[in-house]
């Protein structure tokens, strides 16, 4: 329990109506968009919302003089309950640090506060003709800071990486309250180790993001959508491997199999073809309809030697955005069907897409369950989908053991227990078959060594 | 001083040729590429090339218990002193594990023992249409261990990265001899903390790289060389920087000031026309003939917009070799032209690139030196060169005077003290300067972390 003196300490440092304490504001800041039960809810003693980095500090170092736990939040659209505030404390909510403080036209940079909203963050500079490439399916509501927190990913991973490609520096508060600033706008930076990257994905358990320097790019000129569809995923998958391979880069291909086909297509009131086993909506850009065609040409050659069933160029914006409207609509369209839908976010070596799909596919007709399967083809992101009712009885078991061997499927193929949501609470049971016990203990000793009281987002990441 | 009873059991693990403590030996591992001066020599107290990871393991866990410093040391290339086992103890080479242990093609990936030279990793993979971009100067000796453990750069920085873009995953022996694998080859991976990036650039300081995971990329079907001559230092800058912001992307971009083409010349024995200031060698490559023509044109236009002098385009291997002799013939035409030479690494925003070089002209003169200004254009990241005679009275309280001043402005135009050289020892005094109190304090604590005993390439970084 925080006393009340040291609430009111806090309250003099935010003013008062930014020191939170009502039983609803307190609710309101207890949950994101996992799959954490609501109920019983994990309520923050006090949410915080600080306007300055120093106003950070300043309650950082009293929540480190009296080990008040803090979890750090963005907008809480986090999967896998990055921003739960587990262990009461207080909720740091950084959603009033909104300004982007620079945008370096020259240098092709741009230093944002940790509150920016993704799509504004990527609005202004595209204003300038400069392209923040990291679209994480939130990016309309999530924030730079939380994009940072947890390595954001995103559809266009593929050709343009992920958050931590684009983070040059940090400016992060500690949990002593003291104030470090990482990395800057040298390119080429070796001087000491690479916090940048240390505090990039380490899901607010190491420090506060408050600021972050990110790089550009010239924003591409034109973009197109193809549609490509197939007779089985693995010609789908081989598809895609063979054109990375010859050097054509997608800068989007997402795939999905059957039963997302069939899903939208119950959906959207369609037909399915089925002789469709798998589709994939792929975008490509550069700086003219010349190169966009060249692109397209090269890359309906690979699909026609991997045996593609149909091959379609989309011929406007308004094709383009039906084509999208496939992806774009297939989360509704799974959720539509059953009561419940666990989506998962493993990584998997490229070369073991299909394999993993097909294990995917025998634990789920092991446990009587159905998993669609889509993600992001080029970089092995999937996302599977177990659909379930959890009222049902014996369901609930079954989908946690069908989630367990997934998990085993994964690391048996090389692969990782997350791509682009983190560990947060979800996957924490997990990480020590992922990382071992070296590795475990590693985390843990980099853990101790910034946070030695333990009061950054406890009970996170393992 | 290393007890005989220990020396013996260090022997007993890897074979009594390969623990090597003669007079001779050990000043064979006294020294590396860097300015560090010769003698007194910081011989240590034993060498020992350990032939595989458990080999290494088992050495640390001995090192650990007796509390012996070990210094990691690759090919000894390294400018900073890296591996230069300053406080005596072990030197532990990796020279004999230089296996390449798969190369797997379907993922476009490399996994290779710490030992093997860089160019023999990039032949390898070129035999197999795969291009691992990273080339430091010193890539025909150096080594991939070496090259991870200081995060090597090198010219193709500009388009394609440093080393750090291209680890996946690494092998690590840590302090206490315990193994940690990090990373691996799912592309998108958010897995607890990136202890990846940790390690990449720790300069041997946290743990002893044995292995790397390295990602590859189709290798360019095509490359071509252009010459860019330009009135003064500014104009070329701007002409680079122009290119990059409208999406031209150089393979390489290598800048020599005035001082640089005349100390050529002289070399060459050929005639520097005065009225060129600045030289800028660029690479090109690409899918074919017509995407290197294109690129070319493109390039040529942004270049007489900004003013260039003399623009032309390699027209033959022979002539694209020649154009390139004129960079690699560089430092020894400079280093001909006076006993003694202090090359430094600067790094600093891209844009600040002609204010840097202003004001190292300014320090010049201040201190009555010459400073030779040439670099990686594109990503900001220079390499003055201080031409000086040590033996003169006081010019080497000079030189130092001059190194912390240009430090100093490099600093103070948002740039850092190293892109790609590392601290090692000879930035060492400068650090705190660079990354100020909470930094330093940050740093120290993860190396606590990590090597609580602080046995692991002592008296490095700070």
């Amino acid at each position: 329990m925080i006393p009340d003196d040291i609430k009111n300490r806090i309250r003099d440092i935010v003013g008062a109506e930014n020191a939170l304490d009502s039983d609803l504001d307190r609710f309101g800041y207890s949950y994101d968009a996992s799959f954490v039960p609501l109920f019983p809810a994990n309520k923050p003693e006090l949410v915080v919302r600080p306007a300055t980095t120093d106003e950070v500090s300043r309650i950082m170092a009293v929540a480190c003089e009296h080990g008040i736990p803090v979890t750090p939040r963005g907008a809480a659209t986090g999967r896998t309950g990055g921003s739960i505030p587990l262990k009461g404390g207080i909720s740091m909510s950084l959603e009033r640090m909104t300004k982007i403080l620079e945008l370096d036209v020259n240098n092709m940079m741009v230093w944002a506060e940790a509150g920016v909203r993704t799509i504004d963050l990527y609005n202004a500079c595209a204003a300038r003709g400069l392209f923040y490439p990291p679209d994480p399916a939130s990016w309309k509501f999530s924030t730079i800071g939380g994009n940072v927190a947890e390595n954001a990913g995103g559809m266009r991973a593929v050709k343009y990486g992920v958050t931590s490609n684009y983070v040059m520096g940090l400016e992060v508060v500690l949990a002593d309250g003291s104030v470090l600033l990482t990395g800057g706008k040298a390119i080429k930076n070796v001087t000491g180790y690479n916090l940048t990257s240390l505090f990039t994905g380490s899901e607010g358990t190491l420090g506060i993001i408050t600021k972050a320097l990110l790089r550009l790019i010239p924003m591409p000129k034109k973009r197109g959508t193809l549609q490509l569809m197939f007779r089985t995923l693995d010609d789908g998958c081989n598809t895609i491997h063979q054109m990375l391979q010859s050097g054509l880069l997608p800068a989007a291909a997402e795939i999905m199999d059957r039963f997302c086909l069939e899903a939208v297509a119950k959906h959207r009131k369609t037909e399915h073809d089925p002789a469709i086993g798998c589709c994939i909506i792929v975008e490509i850009d550069g700086e003219d309809d010349a190169a966009l065609e060249a692109q397209a040409r090269k890359m309906e050659a690979v699909a026609r030697q991997c045996g593609v069933y149909r091959f379609r160029v989309a011929q406007s914006q308004q094709e383009s955005d039906e084509l999208w409207a496939i992806r774009r609509g297939l989360s509704s369209a799974i959720a539509s069907l059953v009561p419940n839908r666990l989506g998962e976010d493993i990584s998997v070596p490229r070369d073991a897409f299909p394999e993993v799909v097909r294990r995917i596919s025998a634990i789920a007709e092991k446990h009587k369950l159905t998993i669609a399967v889509y993600g992001h083809a080029g970089d092995g992101n999937i996302h599977p989908s177990i659909l379930c009712d959890l009222s049902k009885p014996g369901e609930e078991e079954r989908v946690h053991r069908a989630v367990e061997e997934l998990f085993d499927a994964t690391l048996a193929v090389g692969g990782t227990l997350s791509g682009e949501h983190g560990i947060g609470i979800t996957k924490r049971p997990y990480i020590a078959k992922a990382l071992g016990e070296a590795g475990v203990k590693a985390l843990a000793a980099v853990k101790q060594a910034l946070d030695p009281k333990g009061i950054l987002n406890p009970g996170k990441i393992w």
